[in-house]
């Protein structure tokens, strides 16, 4: 006779699909609109994994990590490879937690409680893709918390080996015989973290390697991140801004740019939330500077599941081309009005 | 000490099986045969999927799924993408369903009923090829069931992703700014189904764009199926048929074509199952028609397991080539016969 | 309000990562050296799989497994395909097993228990990295064990679909209408296993097609390996021997090797085992032999995770260039020295 068994294992299955629709306009030179279903992100990006951890005594734990991004909209896996989000074994204890593998870096780490928006379709991402694309494949990751202060490092001996494209595919595997610098990546995090105020700051620099993106086609070039952030609570709010300078080195000379945000975070009602940020990219000596303005209110159908939806704007000035949306495309100099409603529900 | 702990989720891992071994005669114009295992399914198409469901109260639920197709054969993925069969996320209550993402249509559900050899290697899915994947992506999806009433429909904004060739590879993601058309896609189901009979009627409408496949290379090209379908039952056995009515308006003109199905279901003995169907598809103004003719028997070693065989005929009319098993290949005009044999597992 | 329900399901979800640290000497003819996280795999290979068996009665059961390959270090998928270990459905009892889909074949199995260094990172895997990739697609597998004899055969009806290249991807998907021989692959085995000792035998023979990889472009011809494998315990120590006898008839001619290995097993304590192992490979009528050394230490945090550390060399003579590391690069005729340490979880 059939009989069903009950699964008996040590791992479990988690996850977070958010999806909807959004219109933006001016999404090209002859200033079209266009509707569509998102796809890199709604509120945050979609998600399933199966993590784990045993008990090894004495304080001690094995864990694992594996996480797949993946597109709603299509059903395509995200960061072309499987577990494209995190693929990690460590151990952790009173130490910390030290793991190996394809993983998150302290650049991923240092905004998450000062940028309110986080990963939202409309939001500093938007600006600089690399912020929600800040994993490190062959890399060691530590990071521990001791009291109120938290610090972490991550090397990698070759950061990206996907040749497909996008952030998540800058062609750059490393492991080069005879050349030590080619395609590593080295970022740390220092912070002091209480309930009401915080402050943190992270280092990030990645180099470059024949055929990498981005105008890294050397070993001698690099791409550099400092950022420092902040927040504060204001009762039931919370307040929390930033900066992260970059200076790229690149085959066609240095660029520099600072990204500033500060947004405001409000539950206006148990189940409602309303987030509101600002932030301003300026790139130093020229005018293709970019202002964005969001706005998002979130209704919780329950702790798991919930509505959104946001108002953006994103300014360009000069020749700066920066989307509104994740992954869209907008008319260089051109502002661009969105709209995006959504359905988040995380298991 | 190890600990084995028991994985709490609110996320259900299940899956079908399906595979064994097909011979086919008449594969080429030199008429031979060949022996293979099935790729594109057996008498179910395998995958693996995930899906949860979260009690919001007052009958409201967030429901979500992501499926997996698959190759037994191969162990490749089936769609050409991770989640090929379904990846959406929705809300369900006693409004009915709807939800946001990859997922199957109108045209899919229009002949579950009816059509009682399913997806079966030998059936009217080697005809269309659509029908077995009758899945949008950019969708949002409604279903609903008032009594015996059924109703749903799909809306795409971009009907598939995948430049990868094939009926789940046809290159239109569209979302193209200034045209509202490039492949849109839009599915409609009516029906009234009761335990002793039921008729179902759907409409399924798909636009092309630049580099979309079967030639529907511009968004005035278009490809549309109306279904009629209906089931009675005559004591245990099933008796269920149906026609699909296709207009293809591509690049090289209109093509109008009927595929019309008659199937008998009958339970010979409570473990055995007899499934027999006749198909013919009618091509306007040419003679390239085709016959189907399909036997099946499944054995049901439990509920969830049983082994089957079918034994089939494909007649091939004129310049007609259409394959007994979904995926093969056959002679120009060539009569293809062939027997196939598997086991099914699902869990 | 939202409830965390339990998943039920007949699904075990069960997996093993391995990664570490890796230093090889003589990667290139300029004789550099390099550091990177292994790729392919650590002491074992990583993966994640899900398996279930329904008891259908009698001792009868259904079982199956879809078994992912995967690289921690970047989060891709192994085997070039989502299921790429294994993807099988198939049937159990006193008869033994038998199961159709993608799998493990008898050259897999049959060193198994007398290559004490199985698939290590340094190993007779990278000597014949078809070893810890012998599996075939399209295949049925049958494998039986009466009191202490093992036997076993799977036949495939074409043996790799992927045309990916690497030892998984060798572009033979075979089922060619009229050529009973293209890309098929036949292999077995017979063995006599108790707990003091052991030996195994095995064969297997694959065919080539037009497109093939490894100078296997035609379906005359072939590639054939023939094993001969024996343990013997010494308290609870074990030595473990065999050899490999290669004939590979390529459009290049016929190109005939044997590989010998020879290793011992020892728990030094309870909690560390040191694992050694010399092998070497002889191409008939050529001086391009090579020599391999390897020693590991695992020490063991609890049973499902350890820390492993191996220290090897790979002598390499004349035109000779096989790598230590399975999937590593050596200067042709150098000797390559290396030292891997990593962490290993299963769960």
């Amino acid at each position: 006779a059939p009989a069903l068994a009950m699964a008996q294992s040590s791992v479990t299955i988690y996850g977070l699909l958010d999806t909807g629709l959004v219109h933006t306009t001016n999404v090209n030179a002859a200033g079209d609109s266009v509707t569509k279903m998102p796809s890199l992100t709604g509120s945050f990006p979609s998600r399933i994994g199966f993590r784990g951890a045993e008990d090894l005594g004495g304080g001690l734990q094995a864990i694992f990590t594996l996480e797949t991004g993946l597109g709603v909209d299509t059903g395509g896996m995200g960061q072309n490879r499987l577990f494209g989000r995190q693929a990690s074994v460590g151990l952790k204890g009173s130490f910390g937690e030290i793991a190996f593998g394809r993983q998150i870096n302290m650049t991923y780490l240092a905004t998450q409680k000062s940028d309110v928006m986080g990963p939202n379709l409309f939001s500093i991402s938007s600006i600089d893709l690399y912020l929600p694309n800040a994993r490190s494949d062959n890399s060691i990751f530590y990071f521990g918390r001791f009291n109120d202060v938290v610090a972490g490092a991550t090397y990698s001996t070759g950061r990206d080996t996907s040749a497909a494209g996008g952030p998540a595919g800058t062609n750059c595997p490393g492991e080069v015989a005879g050349n030590a610098k080619a395609c590593r990546q080295v970022t740390g995090l220092l912070g002091y973290e209480t309930k009401p105020f915080g402050v943190t700051a992270s280092y990030d620099i990645l180099y470059g390697n024949t055929g990498a993106a981005n105008g890294l086609s050397s070993s001698d070039n690099s791409d550099k991140r400092l950022t420092l952030n902040g927040y504060v609570m204001v009762g039931a709010g919370r307040i929390g801004g930033g900066v992260v300078d970059r200076s790229t080195r690149a085959a066609t000379g240095l660029q520099e740019s600072d990204l500033y945000y500060l947004g405001v975070s409000y539950p206006v009602h148990p189940l409602l939330t309303l987030d509101t940020q600002v932030a301003r990219k300026n790139v130093k000596g020229s005018d293709a500077d970019a202002t964005l303005l969001v706005a998002r209110l979130t209704y919780y159908l329950s702790k798991r599941t919930a509505i959104h939806g946001s108002l953006g704007r994103m300014k360009n000035s000069g020749a700066s081309a920066i989307a509104l949306d994740a992954g869209g495309t907008v008319g260089v100099g051109k502002t661009q009005n969105g709209v995006v409603a959504g359905l988040r529900h995380s298991f």
